[in-house]
């Protein structure tokens, strides 16, 4: 017999929810090399939110200035950071206790392939029927001299003091997010991305409108231009560019993430990888039977997110116990960016409608006097809908405050059976801890 | 031939609802005798939302103080009512041009019956094959010596300066929601309410939290008090009460609302009401043939809110319309109280759950800890679980200041097919304006 029936390798979102669902039937392991709970509690989704509180309530005091509200209150950055670190420092021993409360052992080790039933753990050879890889991603490093001076989003968000001056390099949704908490904090901030085209999954449109937003807030996006080296001299940094020089007390790196393989031997076992993580089909199984990967580790092109994760856990767990053995099948996947304002779609993406103008229409709406934004004097909602030949309604992207909830009302429309899959963090992502 | 196939008495959200989708095939008056629009847009839900907008933010502000934020934004009144009056200003005259605009004629006027296919109106005999009655409700005069002092909620939706002094009379949604308006502005208030069970529809564990934030913020809320006098002296006002005298600059007199019958001459010609309102049967028909009733004016249990009323409005254009024959089947109404916090409910309400112990279980949970409630530091989230015998969610109360959000998520879960009706307004509530 096995020492367990499946052991589970990373205890993030993806992690926890394959092992939950096995616990009641099966013994379990469940190890860890880094901070239990993963990237999204810790150093992800859920700090970035925690430090977004304050500062999307100042800028709903900002937009409301003369129509009611006068005065806007300020960021405390170091209560801010108190505030968000009264959260995180409870995540790894909770996640921990929860799993063993559970009856899930738990292990903290980096494991290794021995075989496809073994791995070894802080010495030991650990047998096991089944495996799941849920090891997540980790920020890709620049490829360019000085490259040790940028930090990481993970950086950013244990800061106890606010820089002046901060760059953000890459123009994907963690630059956009923390360039808006920087600078409504207070800090000088500069956005480089290297080509024309920053949140590419989004519509032109909306992005432009965001970075109009972000840019009467002070921020200096710089499109088209790419880092080419970062000097330190006494504490500070310049980052050269194709565009000219940007000096800076704090440089975020925000390019990319890459799996996190390494050290787990993947190859020799002949689990197959590429640059986008770890492949597997529609079972979500790898090209080892028995040994399977979820979340932001595998190679798919869902958008790799903290819902999905716990999506994919969930129906690994299922096929584990043999409840099902459909192949996977994603409900409509919302995706988000938490900017100076809000930047959301689900369904059928604007990008994709446009590129089949045959089968699709978009209709781009400024809502701005609409009651539900003219209320909160909301400076540039809008919305653009895609609807298919009949005319049905079968993707939105909006741009405003209130987009996570707009988005969340079209999930449930979009998704009329099954189990929805709302962004994260919302209340709407909440529900199923009612039942 | 009849001058109108339809005449509908009242340009409020019920009139408007079942004028519009008549208009393409029938000849169609809409008749109104005060402000086109209607109660909610002028004086109602849309107009008290407006003045929410700065008040609600003061209070997300307020909770973030030493977690981020410093500094307390403040309530200009003036400014607050210029926002408001730019939005109530424009309502009749759009209403109306709306209508004309899709070939629906318009008449300002008060009609009376003269039989049942006979208006008289400016004077004119004026025929048709249906009518729809959608006159709404009026606030009810306090039945006191000294009523005549005593103003309306539509009169503190107006105010051109906030009294320092403001008692409430009366416990239900209107009180509550403007005694928090006029307290976060400033005004020193008093909330009185005759027995100890106010927004009784609602259930007792949260209007009790929501007292106790109402307290929080300075609102004297005194139940079991049964005002029996006004007195008005130099412009101020002594409410005297069974339990004691309350000094006041302005007293709103909120206990309740009565349908607008009078001038109609609804018993001459068979229809018949009573103190509710005019009685319909499950086609929303009177006890006339092809006289109908909707909206507020109607005597039926369903709460009298603006998506009902247009629920109403759109069915019985459908019947005029031969489209349906059916009854009217109402979907789960959503209620809310924009107070200190929102208190919201949905499905099967928790009073009927705890009538029912062997039917239904209940569920009180404390969510101020979870992440969603957490990182707003919203000071009483909670909310209360119903469950039928096999464990399903079949209905929820919440009290917190994301809880029209969260209610409107269980409308969806609680309306898997058909026209959902969402808490209005809200961003969800704008669904069907993206088709």
């Amino acid at each position: 017999m096995s020492d367990y029936q499946t052991i589970v390798i990373g205890a993030g979102p993806a992690g926890t929810a394959v092992a939950y669902p096995l616990a009641a039937k099966q013994r379990v392991l469940v190890i860890e090399r880094d901070l239990f709970g993963g990237t999204c509690p810790n150093r992800g989704c859920d700090p970035k939110k925690m430090l977004y509180s304050a500062i999307e309530t100042k800028l709903l005091a900002n937009h409301m200035q003369g129509f009611g509200l006068s005065g806007e209150p300020q960021i405390n950055w170091p209560d801010l950071m108190a505030f968000k670190r009264a959260y995180t420092s409870q995540i790894p021993v909770g996640t921990q206790r929860g799993l063993t409360s559970a009856g899930i052992t738990t292990i903290h080790d980096a494991p290794t392939f021995i075989d496809a039933h073994t791995l070894q753990i802080a010495g030991e050879k650990v047998t096991t029927d089944n495996i799941v890889i849920a090891t997540g991603q980790t920020p890709r490093a620049l490829d360019i001299s000085g490259h040790q001076w940028a930090k990481t989003s993970t950086d950013f968000l244990d800061l106890d003091q606010l820089p002046n001056r901060i760059t953000f390099i890459g123009g994907g949704y963690i630059s956009f997010e923390l360039a808006n908490i920087a600078a409504v904090a207070g800090a000088k901030v500069t956005l480089i991305h290297h080509n024309d085209r920053p949140l590419k999954a989004f519509p032109q449109d909306l992005v432009d409108a965001l970075i109009n937003q972000m840019t009467a807030i002070g921020i200096d996006v710089k499109l088209e231009t790419t880092p080419t080296e970062i000097q330190q001299s006494s504490g500070h940094f310049t980052v050269q560019t194709s565009n000219g020089a940007i000096e800076s007390d704090l440089v975020i790196n925000a390019t990319g993430r890459i799996p996190n393989l390494a050290g787990l031997n993947l190859s020799d076992i002949g689990v197959l990888t590429d640059e986008h993580g770890i492949q597997v089909n529609d079972h979500l199984k790898t090209t080892v039977e028995n040994v399977y990967a979820i979340g932001d580790v595998v190679s798919r092109r869902e958008p790799k997110l903290t819902p999905v994760a716990g999506f994919e856990g969930a129906y690994v767990a299922q096929s584990i116990l043999g409840s099902t053995t459909a192949p996977i099948h994603y409900p409509v996947i919302p995706t988000i960016v938490f900017g100076t304002e809000k930047l959301a779609q689900v369904g059928v993406s604007v990008n994709t409608a446009l590129a089949q103008p045959d089968v699709y229409t978009v209709e781009h709406l400024d809502v701005t006097h609409w009651y539900t934004y003219n209320r909160i004097k909301d400076p540039t909602a809008q919305a653009l809908v895609v609807k298919d030949a009949a005319h049905n309604v079968v993707g939105i992207a909006s741009l405003s405050s209130v987009a996570d909830e707009l988005i969340n009302t079209f999930v449930d429309q979009l998704t009329p059976t099954g189990s929805p899959i709302y962004a994260y963090p919302t209340p709407a992502s909440d529900l199923s801890y009612f039942a």
